[in-house]
């Protein structure tokens, strides 16, 4: 909870400043404004001869559960560029991106969470830091029952009914408290 | 530039927290960490009748320049609402919206801007706090020159193009420092 200006170290208050209409935390001292927007998580569904790359997560929160590779996105990059470097990271792989495949608000908690797809330049793969394990998955191994997020259950249905359908789109949810 | 902590008004420190890899703002004293992360600019592309919606600034940057509805996306709303309340609030317009349009990143300034597609409710539009005036724009009379921002116009070329095609995609780009 913001309590103090970053700016100054005065104590803010929580006020609609003038022309806004929503309530910020402004500094009364040197008039700063923090501002708390949503945040990016950004990841892919990435393949290397049909089967899918998956994480098995390292950290909390749903540690232990499966995941796609993904991130909070970092400022000075793009949306592909944190997708690249978030599966380097956690899967030890490198991607060629090729499309924008499932964005998810998640209004609740503040996010939106965009998945791009991929292929693998090579075969290679490797846990990092925040992974157990890294698996390539076929499609009808992913385990379902132990995904970590409802975002990702998500994303790879509609990856793989996509896959079925021979035609991928770009698709757009809205996920509500579970 | 952030020097304070926000939870307990120490002095913070940039360095590298345990487990991560890029320097953050650290408070010493009570271990708070204040993320910077890049900001989603919501907004769409509608029309009436075949003519675009488009907005004159009245406030910086670009004050008096023309652009598509848009500002920054707010905690507890997902991309559509976000594109909906901004378009109310900038054209006093209310849009139904079709679908994700165009996704353009602009890491120099940490920003990801996303255009919806969308239909205007009813005719009725009036120009909010932050619009000098709000235009009804038919394709052919599009004010190239005088537009706000790259990403609009980039967005508003896609458009046109898929319109004239009769089918729309999803587009992606990134923009580099002019």
């Amino acid at each position: 909870m913001i309590q103090y200006c970053n700016h100054c170290a005065a104590t803010v208050v929580f006020t609609i400043p003038p022309g806004d209409s929503l309530a910020r935390h402004v500094c009364p001292a040197c008039g700063h404004i923090q501002y708390e927007n949503p945040r990016l998580v950004v990841g892919c569904v990435a393949e290397w001869e049909g089967r899918i790359l998956l994480c098995r997560r390292a950290i909390e929160p749903r540690l232990g559960y499966w995941t796609l590779p993904a991130g909070f996105m970092e400022n000075g990059e793009t949306t592909a560029q944190a997708a690249a470097r978030e599966t380097l990271e956690e899967a030890g792989a490198r991607i060629a991106m090729d499309a924008p495949f499932a964005m998810i608000s998640i209004a609740h908690i503040n996010q939106v969470h965009l998945f791009y797809r991929g292929r693998m330049s090579s075969p290679d793969f490797a846990a990092g830091e925040e992974s157990l394990e890294v698996s390539l998955c076929r499609p009808e191994d992913i385990p379902w029952t132990d995904l970590a997020f409802r975002s990702v259950s998500l994303c790879l249905e509609y990856y793989l009914a996509d896959r079925a359908s021979g035609r991928y789109g770009f698709h757009e949810a809205a996920l509500l408290p579970a």
